[in-house]
C-alpha cells in the first residue's frame, strides 16, 4: 500500500470525523486531516459528498466514502495487518454492528433532544435508559470489544467525551458513576488508552463550544 | 452447516421481514417462517428482540440476530458458498453499504412522512428527489448489484413493491415510468427475479393492506 493518499475532510468537534481517525490510527494508517468550515461547506466536501454535503469525507486515492460507520468498515477491510475493528466471528460482528446501529440510531437523537429541552424530564429519562441498555451490554467486560477496544468502543466515544460535556453544559446529569458504574468506569478506560487520548478533541474546547452553543444569542432580545 | 437451525419471526406485510427472506434464498438456505401478530407480540419476540421488540428476528441455532441490514450482512457473512449479497472489493462493498443505509436512513422516512400527509405536497416533492438520487446511482446497470441482484437490491425491494402499492392506496404519484425511467426499468426487471417473485407477498393483498390501513377507521365519526 506504498504511494496510496490517504485524507479525511472532518471537523474538530465531531464524533463522527473523529472516529475514522480512531480506526485510522488503530491501524497505522498516515492520513491528512483538512479541517472543514461547516458555515460555508468547501467545494470539494460538496463534489465528494453530494448527497449528504456532511464529514467526515474519507478519500483513499481520490476515492470518496461517506458515512462514519461504513468508513469504518471500509478501513477495517482495506487494511487487514492492523488492529481489527471487528471481531471475526459472524455471530460477534453482528452484535458489534446492532450496538454500533443502536447508539447511532438510539443514542444520538436522544442527546440531541436533551440538548434542544435543555435537560427536559421526559428526554432525560430517555436518555439514562439508553445509557442502562448498553450498561448491561458490557457486562464485565473492560471493553465493548473484549480486552482492547474495537468498532462499538469507537463509535462509543460520543458517551465517554461528548455526553459528559454536553451534560456539564446544560447542567443536567444523565451519565454518572453512581447512575452507570460499568459505563462510566468503561469511559475512563476508554479515555485512557493513548490514541484517544491522542485523537479526541481536549474536553475544555469542546465544553467552551457547547457553552457558547446553548448560551442566548447576545444579539437577541 | 448440517443439523443447523434457521428461523426467521417475522410478518408478511414488512419489506424488513422479506429481505431476510430473499437473502436465505438467495443462499440456498432452508428456513422456518413464524408469521408474528405485532398486535400481540410474542413472548419468542420480546424475549430474542427485547431492546426494539420489532420483527424481523433472525435466529440462528438459537442465536438471535435482529437488524434488517445487520441480518443481512451476518447472512453473507455465514454463507459463503451461495450467491454472494455484497460484493468483495471494499470500495464497491462501501457504496453498497452507503445506499442500503441511504434507503433506510432517507427513503424510508420521506415515505412514512408521505404516508402521513395522504401525498403532501412538500412530502411528494422530497421523495420523488430521492428516488432520483437512486435513480441516477443506478446509471445504465441492471441492478444495483450489477448483472444480478446485491444487498441495494434487496433493500430497495421497498421501492418496487411497497412504493409502489402506497402511491397506489394514496393516490398520489410519486415513482412511475415518466419520473423515473431507470429506476422503473429496475424495478420491473427485479419483480420478474424468480426469488422475488417467489417471496415478496401478492400486490393486491399488500395493497388491500393499506388501503384499509389508509381508510377512515369504521368506528369513528
Amino acid at each position: 500500500m506504498a504511494n496510496q493518499e490517504v485524507k479525511l475532510l472532518g471537523v474538530w468537534e465531531s464524533p463522527f470525523s473523529k472516529r475514522v481517525e480512531i480506526a485510522l490510527k488503530m491501524k497505522g494508517v498516515e492520513y491528512e486531516n483538512v479541517e472543514e468550515d461547516l458555515s460555508t461547506k468547501s467545494p470539494q466536501l460538496l463534489k465528494y459528498n453530494p448527497i449528504h454535503k456532511k464529514v467526515p469525507v474519507f478519500l483513499h486515492n481520490g476515492k470518496p466514502i461517506v458515512e462514519s460507520l461504513v468508513i469504518l468498515e471500509y478501513i477495517d477491510e482495506t487494511w487487514k495487518s492492523g488492529t481489527p475493528l471487528l471481531p471475526q466471528d459472524p455471530l460477534e460482528r453482528a452484535t458489534s454492528r446492532f450496538w454500533a446501529k443502536f447508539i447511532d440510531d438510539k443514542l444520538l437523537p436522544a442527546a440531541v433532544k436533551f440538548v434542544g429541552s435543555k435537560g427536559g424530564e421526559q428526554d432525560v429519562e430517555e436518555i439514562v435508559e439508553l445509557l442502562s441498555k448498553l450498561e448491561n451490554e458490557l457486562k464485565d467486560k473492560k471493553f465493548f470489544g473484549g480486552e482492547s477496544i474495537g468498532l462499538v468502543d469507537i463509535v462509543g466515544s460520543i458517551i465517554a467525551l461528548w455526553i459528559d460535556v454536553i451534560q456539564e453544559a446544560v447542567g443536567v446529569e444523565i451519565f454518572t458513576k453512581e447512575k452507570h458504574p460499568k459505563l462510566f468506569k468503561w469511559s475512563e478506560d476508554f479515555m485512557d488508552c493513548s490514541i484517544i487520548k491522542e485523537t479526541l478533541p481536549p474536553r475544555a474546547d469542546l465544553l467552551a463550544f457547547w457553552q457558547s452553543r446553548l448560551q442566548p444569542s447576545a444579539t437577541s432580545g
